[in-house]
């Protein structure tokens, strides 16, 4: 059945088993070969980021000369952002953990976009009032991971517009409806707020360059599924005299049912790990998620388990495994079918126990200095 | 040839010879009755704005029923706008006389929209720097028409956006990109901006109901070109727990060449009255100008001349006649001959230069206010 093997990846539909590979060249993206590896290895003091060494990263747009400028003493900035239709999940951790160590390893600016405009276009159920409320819950999350306040910038949608806005009328007029509604399949009920939405979420890989009237460079990392989003802002950039942003592509986190990625959506709560989800409910979800194992454990014992299916490794391998030493060890352990499922999920819960823990604290610090990091204005108003 | 009596109205198009009756027909609008002209009349202390008299506002939505809350002490609000694409004409002082008019005799709030976004997404040989310059030019010469400083707001959009846009953000969700379509005759080649533009159009009507959390009505002056904005705002208003704003439209006033409506374009320049025309080239255009007189002198002695067709009467009617008696004595006269072009054409130009001279005056003045007028921050952000 050929339907079996189809597969959907837009800004707003992940869904079917993703061929990684088939979609890089679907959307004609770089592969992230050993050279480039070692090049970011040696530009960031020796160090690796682990979602990078593990293959999670493993596409990218222009990144080798984004890296080049950086070497010859052209800084860049990163730039992520956040649709707060919930709360996060661990799955989110992986960009703006790698953004967060960009920003230690190599010095550079850190620019947010909470989009609570978009997503409250994008989903008929949510609240104004929600989608402001968890955009502040979101951002509390994100700024915890450890960005650097005095480097770090916030553009909350509905609080920064205008700063925002002097760009977005300029980019939008670079974006014909056409080109949003090939790219994002829009349909005639889309509403003008979404199908605005994207000059919004360009404006940011623009702002620093336009704000200090000098070329800044802009590395992107998203998932591959939000590629086309900024294809777009790719498109135009020259036209309006800024570089194409790089883009640094993830794939994307398996849920802990085992299909689709991670969600934010209620109906499927218990495919995601939420960061506000109590401790008890966390151990509920990781010992009912799915995994690579057997049917029984003397099978299990004899063949292995099957880690690429696992969604439980899916979490070693995001960020649970500090070490590549121990994720190599988990790894190893369970295709031999040394380390049981059961055993591993115990091993594993530890740790996220252990982050949560640790999360919280920081959490709580943050609340001091998050408002100060969202941008009001902005120096220029043409 | 049917060809001749089409005509095309829409807020970016006006073509053809209108027939007035026809429009309001096809619009679905209601006919401004002597009845509600006499209702006019009473609430605003005995006193009928010239261009009602002379019947160039000539139909309406909901406006008896805002008289009526008006007179049961429920006030309303104005709100006209301006894309600043060029400098104003004499026919643009049609809706903005009238609302300070309505200001003065009824003492309510005006809301004033400067679409300086709209403008440049609409017209790409704009510069932003001449959308926003032209905003200002536009907004003094508007207030210098006599307007309260302490009653007169001014969202000038890309100086107002962080007022507008909470309210915007939920507008736009109500707005399918085929409403949009169907109204505007949208192409697919049109920009993002510009079909999310209606969405800020939108929000003076609802906005001081919002951000003082009462039902206030809106009376908004217009064209009867721009109905088809105003009917989406009038759509969505009940659903958003806002009173549709009441319409008041007049027809289009003729260009000095006798065809079309008076335009900002360059290349029919000589078809509009400019406010910033020096007083040699008010005398040239209006030299010039399409009238409705006869081949011959001696010709239009004998059978009179045809006011109707006159763009020269037309400007009379609009304004440049301050009493009834003048107007109907000069309607006359050119009816029967008595009035010959030349002599008439320099009475008026007398009378033009007049008001240019006292509305210079008036402009300076208000240079130091106006800023004052723009809002710039909403009381609520949701």
């Amino acid at each position: 059945m050929p339907g079996e093997e189809e597969f959907v990846v837009t800004p707003y539909e992940v869904r079917g088993r993703i061929d990684y590979d088939r979609l890089r060249e679907l959307f004609g993206t770089q592969a992230l070969t050993p050279e480039l590896l070692a090049k970011i290895h040696r530009l960031a003091g020796g160090e690796l980021h682990p979602a990078i060494r593990r293959g999670i990263f493993y596409s990218h747009r222009d990144l080798g000369s984004l890296l080049d400028g950086y070497a010859n003493g052209r800084p860049f900035f990163l730039y992520s952002g956040r649709g707060p239709s919930g709360p996060l999940h661990t799955s989110h951790l992986l960009h703006f953990d790698l953004c967060q160590w960009f920003q230690r390893r190599f010095g550079v600016p850190m620019y947010l976009q909470i989009t609570d405009d978009e997503k409250f276009w994008a989903r008929s159920g949510l609240s104004r009032e929600e989608t402001v409320r968890w955009g502040y819950e979101n951002l509390y999350d994100i700024l915890a991971l450890g960005f650097d306040p005095k480097r770090t910038h916030t553009f909350f949608d509905s609080r920064s517009i205008a700063a925002l806005y002097p760009l977005a009328i300029r980019v939008a007029r670079k974006i014909p409806y056409s080109t949003v509604k090939a790219v994002f399949g829009f349909e005639p009920s889309t509403n003008i707020g979404l199908t605005f939405y994207t000059a919004l979420q360009t404006v940011p890989a623009f702002w620093p360059s336009w704000a200090e009237g000098r070329t800044i460079p802009c590395l992107i990392p998203c998932g591959i599924d939000q590629d086309p989003h900024f294809r777009v802002t790719r498109d135009i950039a020259e036209g309006l005299g800024y570089p194409k942003p790089a883009l640094l592509h993830s794939q994307m986190v398996p849920g802990l049912l085992g299909e689709g990625a991670m969600s934010t959506s209620g109906e499927r709560a218990d495919n995601s790990l939420f960061l506000n989800d109590p401790p008890e409910v966390v151990d509920r979800k990781v010992r009912h998620a799915f995994t690579g194992g057997r049917a029984t454990v003397e099978e299990q014992r004899r063949l292995g388990a099957t880690p690429e299916i696992c969604s439980v490794w899916a979490q070693w391998r995001m960020r649970f495994a500090e070490s590549e030493e121990k994720f190599e060890q988990v790894t190893r352990d369970c295709r031999s079918g040394a380390l049981l499922c059961g055993d591993c999920k115990s091993e594993i819960l530890e740790r996220i126990h252990a982050f949560y823990d640790q999360h919280a604290i920081a959490r709580e610090k943050v609340k001091d200095w998050a408002e100060s990091t969202i941008v009001a204005s902005a120096p220029k108003d043409l």
